[in-house]
């Protein structure tokens, strides 16, 4: 199974208001809510291609009790979360209708103890023994140590599971140095980490400090890999309209699921686009749409260069 | 025991943010959330007050079980909601730290089923055979019949159990037909009701249409009262800042726990007013602040007569 680790779960909630207005009081026209985090996200859609996943990371309190009474009802997905003594973290996305705005309000996520975070080293180490591979993603709770992603990926290295790094920050700047087998940065957050603002030097950067590959997210200018084998281009796909949420996590279940499957870096990158463009297309946020997918997983072109930004 | 009824409880969350500007992401810097709805405000304030209160109305899901387990840490109120299929709503009220001021989201609320309707009037009647009195309180989830409160003011009546109303809307019109002993309106139900904006004519009509009394929440210009016994003004002290949240629900708690002790009106009106001031200067929304109500409730001066608006 691929494993991922999601230590700041989330109930995502969304809710749909006909015109938001700053001290207004509104109705909700529409309430939706799914197990969400980066992690989690990633295991959808792992799942939804066919792959059987594993969710690690934490649960506590009544919202981390919803959560995994909905991840039941995901198939393919196993349940593997970690308890954790405070209430695991809402987030409310309030979609105005009048615009298709969308305004994000996150709270901050449980207190992990030290305890805690024991417990789940343990358990996680447990769960890499059958692992085919690993992604960590996602912001940490408060109280886990800044430093836990490089525990994390030096347990998967010691494991000999490959492991894939996506957060940002100095979670990201610390746990890069443990030499992950992919990052996959966005512009921001590659330019935070190097303080570059050219994305192929701050790739190159970014393999310096310890990434064996690197996979840059740059918007509508789609995926840059720089690896070992090779670097590659990915263009986004034109006139994508739609809704970005999730589209990241989407394309680390296409790289993470071409990586377990042994496909050439080219056709991981066609797929990592194709599902992230196709979650910008789908109505509901952070889905992907299937039928897009497959359409443009054919017609992608990588290119084996990189052109200057 | 004091009977409240909350046909659509709520979660009521709050999160305080930096600053809310629509279509950014915001972090929120503290959450709390209690179990919220109107007549469980009054309930607490009752309790508060040293009387035994019973509460019922509906919960469900994930957020109805988060309610009533906060519930049964609170000293003085029995639990007697009756369970729905459905998932109690979330209200959510995020505070701007930099200008104190709230917006507001509200859910709107779950499907009540005909059966499950049914199944709360036969609880709401074997409740009213131990009830010194009963309040009404709030909106009407979706599902309920408009002429929810006709019916169980007239079972409350068919009990001689003295009932107060306080809606608002088409609900309030058809539920102050059957005759309540007390509505409790503000300005704008009050104008909706009658389409009259002079308040002194609008209670009249009030009566009229069918209320034994009828006391009128005037924000800044305090209560007025319009009864068999009498007419009084209370007015709202001087100077007061904070957060109105609660405040009406306050003065109902105030003018049930008068009635139940047998005050003359007078005090009843004194003692809705001082919990009402006490609740706007309360540093938490819906808390009382009992140093300033024990002061308030001595201080505040009723008149016999209501003035022109």
């Amino acid at each position: 199974m691929i494993l991922t680790v999601t230590l700041n779960t989330a109930l995502d909630i969304t809710y749909r208001v006909k015109a938001l207005r700053p001290h207004a009081s509104h109705r909700v026209t529409d309430v939706t809510e799914r197990p969400g985090g980066k992690g989690l996200n990633v295991a959808r859609v792992l799942a939804a291609l066919g792959h059987e996943v594993t969710v690690t990371g934490f649960a506590g309190g009544a919202t981390g009790r919803t959560l995994q009474d909905q991840l039941l009802g995901a198939t393919g997905i196993s349940d593997a979360l970690v308890p954790v003594s405070g209430s695991t973290r809402r987030t409310v996305a309030v979609v105005d209708s009048s615009t298709g705005d969308t305004t994000q309000l996150n709270e901050p996520g449980p207190l992990v103890s030290a305890e805690e975070w024991t417990a789940f080293q343990e358990a996680y180490e447990h769960l890499l023994d059958s692992a085919s591979a690993v992604a960590l993603c996602g912001s940490l709770p408060p109280g886990v140590p800044v430093g836990a992603y490089a525990t994390l990926v030096r347990a998967a290295r010691t494991a000999s599971v490959p492991v894939l790094l996506d957060t940002s920050g100095e979670p990201l700047r610390r746990g890069i140095a443990a030499r992950p087998d992919i990052v996959k940065p966005n512009a921001d957050e590659l330019a935070e980490l190097t303080g570059s603002h050219e994305p192929l030097q701050a790739m190159k950067d970014a393999r310096r400090r310890g990434a064996h590959a690197v996979v840059a997210s740059l918007g509508a200018k789609g995926l840059r890999a720089l690896t070992p084998d090779g670097t590659w281009q990915a263009p986004a796909p034109d006139r994508l309209e739609g809704n970005p949420t999730g589209a990241g996590d989407s394309a680390v279940a296409g790289l993470l699921s071409g990586y377990v499957e042994h496909l050439p870096w080219p056709q991981r990158l066609a797929r990592a686009v194709a599902l992230s463009a196709a979650t910008v297309v789908a109505p509901v946020a952070g889905e992907f749409d299937a039928a897009t997918y497959e359409r443009l997983v054919r017609e992608v072109r990588v290119t084996d260069q990189i052109s200057a930004a």
